[in-house]
């Protein structure tokens, strides 16, 4: 993986991600593949959405339908028919998030969410499920904690989190996949520099910041978001895990953010929410019984072209899964467009103005 | 509407409809879209795959949206979005075979499955429904029997069924709109030549066959099938509704129709299973956990094309909604390519050789 910065406003980059796979325009949104498919959408689907890389989630495809299978198939790549590059989180916080969970320094022992097996997850074993998927990019095991969290837990999670990296990268043996670290250490900015001191140390091709978007106050995420991105050396990308909407990802931008990634917009089509300009429109409102306008007014996607939000409307409350392809299209659209909008902004040296229009629009309303 | 016979190889018929919104060309196969949307796929999906002609739900779309929303987005085509013909079923079927529906000669007073109201159908309201969803095919309002049945319950059903058959037509006024007449009389073949008299004498543009598959030995129903469709005008199309399988397809073009309409394709691919020319397959099945190959060899559709069945029956165990899509879409492919074949054989005089290779090979199995 190589990673070029050809433009930067404020702190702001616009650079180029390569690897064998093809290359990524940051800062990118990656679509949320957990188990292999963005929730109702085609591989095709994604291609014509223009988008370069996608997420998966390496603990869900170890458990379903397990490495062996997705080798025999040639790899993730082939398994999802994905030609284009894959990151892979660890799943380290979905098992963390498992009532059962039980954690130690060498890793953590769970039950399988799909059949209730004890499993036990190591750094190094984080590693091999990454590295036999064949994805492009890995992250390591690392140990999130809730909000709030008190110091002392915060810097035994964070303590922990450097020894696994480390593990994690002596074990790691297949160098055209990129592991990237890990800064954790909670809402404590004195944690978020030892941390990320730590892992820096550890020397990575890229970084990640994680715990973010737990329950803490927005200001104080960006604030600390913001703080620990510019502790991170400027040559590498830089990764903010699981977020966010698009004020939250437009504002990580400003403070030198490259890869995103969140469940947001094909979750909230899921619920029958579109995103617009102007904020989230709820399809379901009877306000648009008979609405023969499109989804979103100022969108040039093929939903908002042909389809009246009175069908869509009609669709959501008669269950027709139809509807739920055309809003996760359309919402899938709308990030796309904006990651674009992004880019072309810090490229012309206009993101903060950038950044002024499109909150005043948002916060407009519908 | 126009119907034009190009060619003919023993009873089975090549022809053309044609429509102000643009041609079929016959035998055809009507996905069907209950509620407005083909289920899991856009308009898009469906002029993609060649579909000219789709079937709706009158019943249906008069509970949820009810006509007055479609009425003000323009009509059902503008709602949905497909500017191809389409021809709505009356919904009767549905209504008869709810529980609590009462019947006379009036019509029927039946609960909506929506929110349990009570709504009372008569012929004429049935055609006013379909003139304002301003669907290219009407069908009246005729009352289905359950298989088996007594032979006077089934007159009974019959008389009823000329009765609105009448009321039906001279409670139409929009004549672009093509009513057709729909023969009942269950198994008894006395009967289906009585009610195929009684309407042909009241002169629709086209002839339903209705009241069949519905539990009834499949040599019995091809038979009788065969049966009335020659008692039908041979210059009109002739539709044999809510069939079928591809077999039940085949034998019936051979038997003079002209017009189908089904959900297996649509519901078993919801169920998991696809279609190939050699039968359905339970992609479900654990036999296919490690399958790198496609859903059908012998297809050529995007999924076939780029989606291994391991890939496909593990999206299934984990309930992802692409899945769906995705066989679908399949499932279209196959039906639509099967038509274009039954059409190109009887063209080209070839129709019973095709009829045999099909059977053989569908019957071998995978």
């Amino acid at each position: 993986m190589e990673f070029k910065i050809s433009a930067q406003d404020g702190s702001a980059r616009l650079g180029e991600l390569s690897f064998t796979r093809g290359k990524v325009t940051t800062p990118v949104f990656l679509p949320v593949a957990t188990r292999g498919a963005v929730r109702c959408l085609s591989s095709e689907n994604l291609i014509e959405l223009g988008y370069e890389m996608v997420l998966a989630n390496a603990y869900h495809l170890s458990m379903r339908p397990g490495t062996k299978v997705i080798s025999a198939a040639g790899g993730l790549h082939s398994f999802m028919n994905w030609q284009r590059p894959i990151l892979t989180d660890s799943g380290g916080f979905q098992i963390f998030s498992l009532e059962d969970t039980k954690i130690d320094d060498t890793g953590a022992v769970f039950r399988s969410i799909y059949d209730g097996s004890w499993h036990q997850i190591t750094p190094e074993e984080v590693v091999r499920i990454q590295e036999d998927l064949g994805v492009d990019i890995i992250m390591p095991l690392d140990q999130p904690v809730a909000y709030p969290v008190s110091e002392s837990l915060a810097t035994e999670a964070l303590v922990r989190t450097t020894t696994w990296a480390k593990r994690c990268k002596t074990s790691h043996r297949k160098e055209a996949q990129a592991l990237f670290g890990i800064v954790q250490g909670s809402t404590y900015p004195a944690l978020r520099k030892r941390s990320a001191e730590e892992i820096i140390n550890l020397d990575f091709p890229g970084y990640s910041l994680g715990g973010f978007c737990l329950g803490e106050p927005k200001q104080e995420m960006n604030e600390l978001v913001s703080y620990t991105a510019q502790l991170l050396p400027a040559e590498k990308p830089r990764y903010l895990m699981g977020i966010g909407t698009p004020l939250e990802i437009i504002s990580a931008v400003g403070a030198g953010i490259d890869i995103f990634d969140c469940t947001f917009p094909t979750h909230i089509a899921r619920n029958g929410s579109g995103l617009t300009g102007r904020g989230k429109i709820i399809i379901r409102n009877s306000t648009y019984r008979e609405d023969s306008g499109p989804l979103d007014p100022d969108c040039a996607c093929f939903v908002c072209r042909k389809y009246q939000r009175g069908y869509l409307r009609h669709l959501l409350n008669t269950k027709e899964l139809t509807v739920l392809y055309l809003i996760t299209y359309h919402n899938l659209y709308f990030m796309q467009n904006l990651m674009r909008r992004i880019q072309a902004a810090i490229g012309k040296g206009k993101f903060l103005e950038f950044q002024k229009e499109f909150g005043e629009k948002w916060s407009s309303g519908l």
